[in-house]
């Protein structure tokens, strides 16, 4: 049995590059950049007014001129005009050009028009004040978005500006999702006393939804010659396989063993942690396989330990570590990893972590009542409130 | 000009119910669950084994039998078997309904099972161990989760396990998002020197999408009728406007004008905040209107602060307020709330703010920069590193 430690080492060093892909940059978000987005042209392109007012020859100020004669007018959209007189303006709006010749903004609030002519109420104004200079957000060639950023709508409005309609992103793995159990039944069955419905496959496309992987799932029978046949042609057919069940120490718990019949490569079965000990992980050339055990909270936090971190880093992104506070004493005393079901809140500025009742990994209803896990580690027995540990969370 | 508390208030006092719909379980990941979700049986719904080993009477362990004949094995998915010989033992799989007439289970690390007997290797065991007690978790008809909850990955599974292939959520309103700007191309066309592309539509449609609600978008010319006639359709057609641009007070800003000339009442039109102060708030019977400021940082925040906790509280749930640690000192001399926009990290179970250099809400860039805003109160100027205030993250 190996440490959770040693687990993710294990697993953040089988990841594995999809290649790129190319699509509509507003069905990008979510997903991985693969190019840098450069700046196409300044921002802002053209010395930009900032408010809306009259534009004059700043110099025309300084040697004492309060009253301009309004000669034009520069709306937002349109071509730059030219001030033709330097003692008269030009009225401006917000985003619209400079007008030729001129060198500063002054706003109708510190502005006085009667008869086509605009009289300044202040004292004091700047030279190039209220407007947004050429090339002061970015210059041309600019790298505005690294490769290996994660899109969110922030991202989107910046390919819209820089006229990036097609954008590049990491490619999602194919990936099955595979339940064993002739327990399960459909969702829209009745179970009969002894069976249960199938739920943690959807679990299980729900949080790869979240990742905007789309993915296929299929319930296999406990029948080990179907299983073995079946996996056979996934194993050819996905980059990812994910498995619920069948990988206690139970006796039809065939799945470690047809895997390894099916010459694929165990990298280790069994970490120290509770819950989530039996997870099975191994590879062949072209397949990566997760095998979580099958209880509800066993997959949850496995799919969040093991598989997130391993997607985003096979994406080219870290995934950032999150602590929370320990809002209680916790006692625990076997020698694993604990991965404790909490409630995180924010308190001025704080992340507090409290433990939820939970009767254990079968307990389907403590994923909703609590919003993470805190992760407790296995050298200690005693967590003291106020200390903090790393959290993952999923609400 | 009212403030930002003010404008909030105003805006949460204006929430509506869209109603509900029925729509399929695995489509619900981030819709609001607008029926409380029962357990249709207990959780487990029978005693159920949480050890692979075996199944025993434990009265016969008590009264000092130590070796078991094994009569028969109980998988997990099978019908319950009855032990017929209160002297001998079933072997047990994980998941499996306990065996009629037993009442402990032995796992296999505390065994030695030779020809078909089975010796307990251990000299404590207790009643009903290893057992996971039917109704223990959850009792039959039980709440498991209450109506108004953000449906995760967690609800995905609980909704599979009791059956609910299909889930009453709340109604997503009908959003039409409206840019303006004679001087705005399309995305895939080169601007000439005074244009720009459209974005804050696509910024929206993104911010939007992020909370499932599919949206419809159309930029419109600077003209005066055409943007009346054609608003006056969308007042008829949807239940939200969200408007980017011609709010100010320049002088082709008619917006403000030709809402309120189609009959919809001003709620308000200016906030004291930087960025997005030019946010104009109204309504008709059936349609809200959300005009927001057309600078993106302007844009982004407005729907951040505004929209975002309107569309929840109409959905029928709480946006919870986080805060964040300032990482520096900030100085903000305007009398208005300042949202600056910063990067947030977590340490040590804190989060801390650090502001990111920008160049006012014109500055595309600086959306990529930071992960959020930390909203600094209007009646302070100097800001204290250490001090914590409300956050809104992004990323």
């Amino acid at each position: 049995m190996i440490s959770v430690e040693k687990a993710i080492q294990i697993v953040l060093n089988s990841t594995k590059d999809f290649g790129v892909e190319e699509i509509p940059f507003l069905q990008s978000s979510g997903r991985i950049l693969k190019e840098n987005i450069v700046a196409d042209r300044d921002f802002p392109p053209f010395n930009r007014v900032s408010m809306d007012g009259i534009a004059i020859d700043f110099h025309q100020f300084q040697n004492g001129q309060r009253s301009f004669f309004i000669e034009g007018i520069q709306p937002a959209g349109s071509e730059q005009i030219t001030l033709k007189n330097p003692k008269n303006c030009i009225e401006v709006m917000t985003g619209a050009v400079l007008p030729k010749n001129t060198s500063a903004v002054i706003r109708y609030e510190d502005l006085e028009i009667n008869n086509g002519i605009a009289t300044i109420l202040i004292d004091e104004i700047k030279d190039l004040q209220n407007i947004h200079q050429q090339g002061k957000d970015e210059q041309k060639g600019a790298i505005l978005i690294p490769k290996n950023t994660q899109i969110s709508p922030a991202e989107i409005g910046v390919f819209a500006t820089v006229g990036k309609s097609l954008v590049k992103v990491a490619k999602q793995p194919k990936v099955m999702i595979i339940s064993t159990g002739d327990e399960l039944v459909a969702v829209d069955e009745i179970p009969l006393a002894h069976q249960i419905r199938r739920s943690n496959v959807f679990t299980l496309v729900s949080l790869l939804e979240n990742l905007k992987i789309p993915s296929t799932n299929k319930n296999i029978a406990d029948d080990k010659e179907v299983l073995k046949n079946i996996i056979k042609t996934y194993l050819e057919t996905y980059d990812v396989l994910l498995f619920s069940g069948a990988v206690s120490k139970g006796k039809f718990d065939f799945l470690p063993e047809v895997l390894e019949e099916l010459g694929v490569e165990k990298l280790f079965h069994q970490v120290a942690q509770r819950p989530g000990k039996p997870f099975w992980f191994g590879q062949t050339n072209t397949c990566k396989i997760f095998a979580f055990p099958g209880n509800p909270v066993s997959t949850f936090v496995n799919c969040l330990v093991y598989f997130y971190p391993w997607f985003y880093k096979s994406m080219g992104i870290n995934f950032e570590e999150k602590t929370a506070i320990l809002a209680e004493d916790v006692y625990f005393k076997p020698d694993l990893t604990y991965f404790l079901q909490v409630k995180i809140q924010y308190r001025f500025g704080h992340l507090i972590a409290t433990p939820i009742n939970s009767n254990g990994s079968g307990d389907l209803s403590s994923l909703i009542k609590a919003t993470g896990f805190i992760q407790l580690p296995k050298d200690k027995t005693d967590f003291r409130k106020g200390e903090s540990y790393p959290i993952i969370t999923y609400k």
